[in-house]
């Protein structure tokens, strides 16, 4: 597949003026104040506004989404493991925020950046000898996409490039396109369990990249990047003095088979902005809690961009204080068979998922190691109805009432993503519908070659 | 006082191409692939983490402040209503909260714009027959300063103007400064209880005008606009055909003497987006839960404003779920005593600083209306060895420990702003000092003179 640049605003730094507000059209006037002529009401969204688009929204919403009335639906689209009521956060976590709530004492503004405190809790709970973190390497934030929002805001113009995972996280690309900031995409490779392909990442980096976006573990895919994988991705950034924002979300969520390493301990130069947050791995996204890491390596960042990110802070002012005041407690008082049980529902789901859809003809899964999700490829050539996944995951809906989401959601056709939050009996179901929907539609080398002859 | 205009980035449209994080200087380079030539770091944060300003951080960071080690501090510089414990949020508040915990429903991913339930229960609290208000007319945001971030970036580009009161919020800078956005300031009249001097304000406009903020009640000044008042600014609105961006986070807090008039309430045609939240009202400033109401009149902000709102929440994905879920309680559980205590504690306060202040010679406080704050004019002719404001304020700490913000914070020298929620004894022993103050530095107009002759 040949790595192709979404050219966006193509000469971001000199936007033409889009007077779009214009009052007195057609008149000569004064840049001063407006007299003598009536003006008339036009008030437009922001070029910015126009900018920020989610394309999962764009392509889901123009999808025809009507189920089978006959059969319940179900969804597997939603990185979202609550839904479904099957993996519930664990009561020291809402434990914690009633404590806060009782004392009173986190009711008023904190820090932009987070409350020392609170700071220094995350810095201590991922410190380590390899990347050591104290309270100031930490800024919190409303989410994990705040995190991304910021970290992208301080390193790139617009007009410079950022370097995204194909297939990835679409938030890279909304955020990026509404800052005026190039995305440049990189492929992972199915057939090496989504590895980087690092010659292509290579190939990509000019004298306009700002960072290159690692995630790991994978949304969409589920892979979880080897020790030695990510020495050689930190060795081109090094090799191009190119820093990285790490999204490392879904960190620690890997299954007992694999290990998960956050880049920055193996960094020995290259400056890394680590985005997390509870949102996964203690399973309430609705909090709004995340944090960037800030991991310096040789000053390169400085206070340069420490300044930067608390400058940036100042705009929204910081996440939630309940949920702040109460991080300590929960990082240190879940306790360790939670996330063991979370891991198992996952992994055991995943490897149901797995064995189902390999069984199916004309679906090639790609086996997961870690995060919530399962990617699945599309062999085309066998479901000659069908033009892409987009069609694909609609008809699968409109007959089978079983809704994937088509990984042209992460620039990536021909492939569908499975979420594996979903409780046992409805992967199973679901499973079971796709290969009913997958054998009526398939057609064998000689079939499809019929077909292309009817054309 | 002159009105001048704060002119930021020129040439927003054409901002000169900084490329700051140009890895090979010197050399001529395609803008393909880096080879050859050894790259080297060179991270730089970014333009707009740079044009990001607080400018009472800047100020107040520059003070010298170092208190008297004789008196213990007071602060009367925070707009923080929790800091002294001496406004506790209503046990409603929190309880509803606890209760959403328990239910384990609102740790998901809420919608962008926030939970069509949860902005229900906004619109219905804030519906009237003058201004009808329906779900799709709340956006759930994370604070009232992510509210009026959303506001502004949907209605302005780079390059376009706002206008901002003067005195005002500084975050109206801030964020437009940020964005590119130039920031016209008008005047209030602290003669008049800080209306709006509607000439200047009107001179001000011109086509590239696309907003105007409105701060009723206002910080710093706790005043509070009359219905008249009020209609006399939308008639300036209407007539230059510019919409209205209301800052109304201290909406409902008045004292009993005067009336809150939302300013759609009384608008026929000027379409309004107002930002509001729950931080002072209910006490509760971290739990960052605010609000656009569109207030659209004649269809002027249309599906246009709308859509552009959307899309820009889909950036950081709405407030934090547990608050939103509580919000319908809130709203409903919350006694009446509790607010009309605490107007009732910021009115006894306010009366209390006013005739202390307006006893002590060479002050000249202006007696507000609502909010939870007071200004104070310095007869800056009657302490000459104060250059300004702020060195004022710094003295006041030196000598007094008495710690209130200079007005400079707000574009306004020569006054000082006092935040009225500090607990009745510490407000009386601040207000003994800065009386003590003043008689140490006051000069009659005769001792002024000398002075002036000495130079």
């Amino acid at each position: 597949m040949d790595s192709y640049l979404i050219q966006v605003n193509g000469h971001g730094d000199h936007a033409p003026v889009l007077d779009v507000h214009l009052k007195n059209t057609g008149n000569t006037i004064s840049p001063g104040k407006v007299k003598g002529r009536k003006p008339r009401w036009a008030v437009r969204a922001s070029e910015m506004s126009k900018k920020t688009f989610n394309p999962i929204r764009a392509i889901v919403d123009s999808m025809k989404v009507e189920p089978n009335p006959k059969k319940a639906m179900i969804s597997l689209s939603l990185g979202d493991p609550t839904v479904f009521g099957n993996l519930p956060t664990n009561d020291e976590v809402t434990r914690a925020v009633k404590e806060v709530l009782d004392s009173g004492q986190y009711n008023g503004y904190a820090p932009s950046v987070g409350y020392h405190s609170c700071r220094e809790a995350v810095a201590a709970y991922y410190n380590c000898p390899e990347a050591p973190l104290k309270a100031q390497d930490v800024i919190l934030t409303s989410g994990c996409s705040q995190a991304i929002e910021l970290a992208l805001a301080v390193l790139a113009n617009p007009g410079q490039n950022i370097l995204v995972p194909r297939p990835g996280f679409s938030l890279y690309k909304t955020l990026a396109l509404s800052l005026g900031i190039e995305v440049k995409l990189y492929n992972l490779l199915p057939e090496k369990a989504w590895e980087i392909d690092l010659e292509h990442l290579e190939s990509l980096v000019d004298e306009k990249t700002a960072c290159l976006i690692v995630n790991n573990p994978s949304n969409p895919c589920g892979s979880v990047f080897s020790k030695s994988h990510l020495q050689e991705i930190l060795a081109v950034a090094s090799r191009q003095c190119v820093p990285i924002l790490a999204d490392e979300i879904y960190g620690d969520m890997v299954f007992a088979d694999c290990k998960y390493e956050p880049i920055a301990t193996l960094s020995t130069n290259v400056p890394v902005l680590s985005c997390g947050g509870l949102a996964k791995r203690w399973l309430v996204p609705g909090w709004r809690m995340g944090w960037i890491l800030i991991h310096d390596r040789r000053d390169i960042f400085g206070n340069e961009i420490r300044d930067g990110l608390l400058r940036l802070s100042q705009r929204i002012l910081g996440p939630c204080t309940i949920v702040q005041g109460a991080l300590e407690r929960i990082l240190h008082r879940t306790p360790p068979e939670f996330y063991h049980n979370t891991l198992s529902i996952l992994k055991s789901n995943a490897d149901l998922c797995y064995a189902a859809l390999s069984a199916i003809p004309g679906l090639q899964p790609v086996r997961p190691a870690g995060a919530m999700y399962l990617m699945v490829e599309i062999e085309m050539e066998h479901f000659p109805e069908f033009e892409n996944d987009v069609e694909f995951t609609e008809r699968l809906i409109s007959e089978q009432s079983v809704f994937c989401l088509p990984a042209t959601c992460f620039e990536y056709p021909n492939f569908f993503r499975v979420v594996t939050t979903v409780p046992e009996e409805m992967i199973l179901e679901a499973c079971s519908r796709i290969q009913e929907f997958c054998e009526m539609h398939y057609q064998g080398a000689e079939g499809a070659q019929d077909l292309e002859c009817d054309k």
